[in-house]
């Protein structure tokens, strides 16, 4: 086992502005298809704010664990205000303004912002490629997991839209391009912009991969 | 990101014998629980243990890795023992001791007493308040979450009765009692008995928040 | 509590080479198992590399954040790579040459191999015997679950076959043997193949346990 690259004393490099930007938007956009999802389930305003959280942040927790970083939102009250923004604004808002798909197309962008900043944030802590791409890929899908198993859905892994994949994609290209020595806010545009846009067209043009035996 | 208030070198600092009694009794509890769900299910002996060691530190564990805590229970053999004695307890009494709701009043009595404990370690641990309040509840919930989903049950959560509520009232108590400057002890009691009570009418007067759109 | 014997520096101490071989046979076969459920369920072949590493990695990834080891697969490539051979290899090769019940005894393989493993290294880490005994249990149970959980299928839990029992007698026999002082090598191919034997009779038998109330 090769353990090469640790992170320099467990403090979160700067990632720069850009990248931040797609983490904080992946909180929101995430955190309200979290709320969406309890308003189709009739929920409470409790239950609104947990399932914001839980999705907002599920996903970034488990990546901050895999690599050994602090876990991003316990040490500021930012982040949860974020979230409890979202569930309240889900709570409030007329429900004619969230259109139909409103909770796919969230969960879309949050799903490409996060993969982008999830592998960078793997990078800069020193990850070897493969799990850094890993890391993009969890930070994208885990929140939207942990949503759909407590809201006994059937989990958008097992659909056959191409939807790990547009994670995969996303982060696959901030790996690569920040390997090529593209500078990392370029980068995250780049692949947040190309997992968004292919997880776009799996929603609007029924896009999929086939499945086994197929 | 604020980083202040980091852990003094990762021990855990002393909450007082009230909090850790806190702590003792909702492990017991919460194991209960975990086991007769177990029965309920027919299950076998090794599942009782299965779900009561689940369910009675599922909670304070994923607390205690959110907060970068050493996981409460894996240095010392005793806490694995009082949920083994918990799942015997289930597996050996007669059945007619407990009561159709044990379940439910187990499941109270952990859910506060986690809720108030959670929440002083997240403080004691340097988070901020909303950080700290948001520990306390999944200390609080966490476990019985596992537990049903483990089960194949309905999440707990998306009942409309006042769970999560009651996990939340402890948690903000705790966090705003100390922040008053109550000590921990008192403050511990006065959050874990009120979210008990808050949950006890819950169950016996079906108490419920009102749900979306309705 | 007591906070004895913790990990000096955090360093994954060796383990010998046969243990280190249960643990990669450990994720290779889990990893065979998820891809063969993906292919179950007639899924992508995006869904079959999720499901490989997941199930691959899982239960030793819990094993490493409980007890405050660096996570083993983050810092190389390798691991990653044995996973994503396995979902290739269930994808490309013929149907026929999975048996009917592969993915059980490949399950059993790996639920052998990963709870001996799992209990050594938490010996490693300086746990007391009783925790380290359940970081056996957790180690070749966790990646099976939530394998079953992401696929929607019935816990393997809740079967009354010698499941959780099988990891158990592993584990417990790891943990025994080592403390009375045979090396570890030796304890671990013994308690690797004392838990697989089990495993396999409950398979090939049906011996299960007894259910509560029968």
């Amino acid at each position: 086992m090769v353990m090469s690259g640790m992170p320099p004393a467990n403090l979160p490099p700067a990632l720069g502005p850009l990248l931040d930007f797609l983490n904080l938007a992946g909180i929101a956009v995430f955190a309200l298809s979290g709320a969406l999802l309890a308003a189709e389930k009739k929920q409470t305003l409790v239950t609104f704010v947990f399932f914001a959280v839980v999705t907002g942040v599920g996903g970034g927790t488990v990546r901050d664990l895999l690599i050994g970083a602090p876990v991003f939102w316990v040490h500021e009250n930012a982040t949860l205000l974020i979230c409890f923004a979202a569930a309240l604004a889900a709570w409030l808002l007329p429900r004619r303004l969230w259109h139909e798909k409103s909770l796919l197309w969230f969960d879309a962008a949050g799903l490409a912002a996060f993969s982008a900043f999830g592998a960078a944030k793997g990078l800069a802590f020193g990850l070897a490629p493969l799990p850094a791409f890993g890391m993009g890929v969890v930070t994208g899908v885990v929140g939207g997991i942990i949503r759909d198993l407590l809201a006994g859905e059937d989990s958008i892994l097992l659909r056959s839209e191409l939807y790990v994949t547009a994670a995969a994609l996303s982060a696959a290209l901030l790996v690569g391009l920040v390997l090529a020595g593209v500078p990392g806010g370029v980068a995250g545009l780049v692949a947040a912009l190309a997992g968004f846009a292919l997880r776009g067209l799996a929603i609007w043009r029924g896009w999929s991969l086939p499945g086994y035996g197929r």
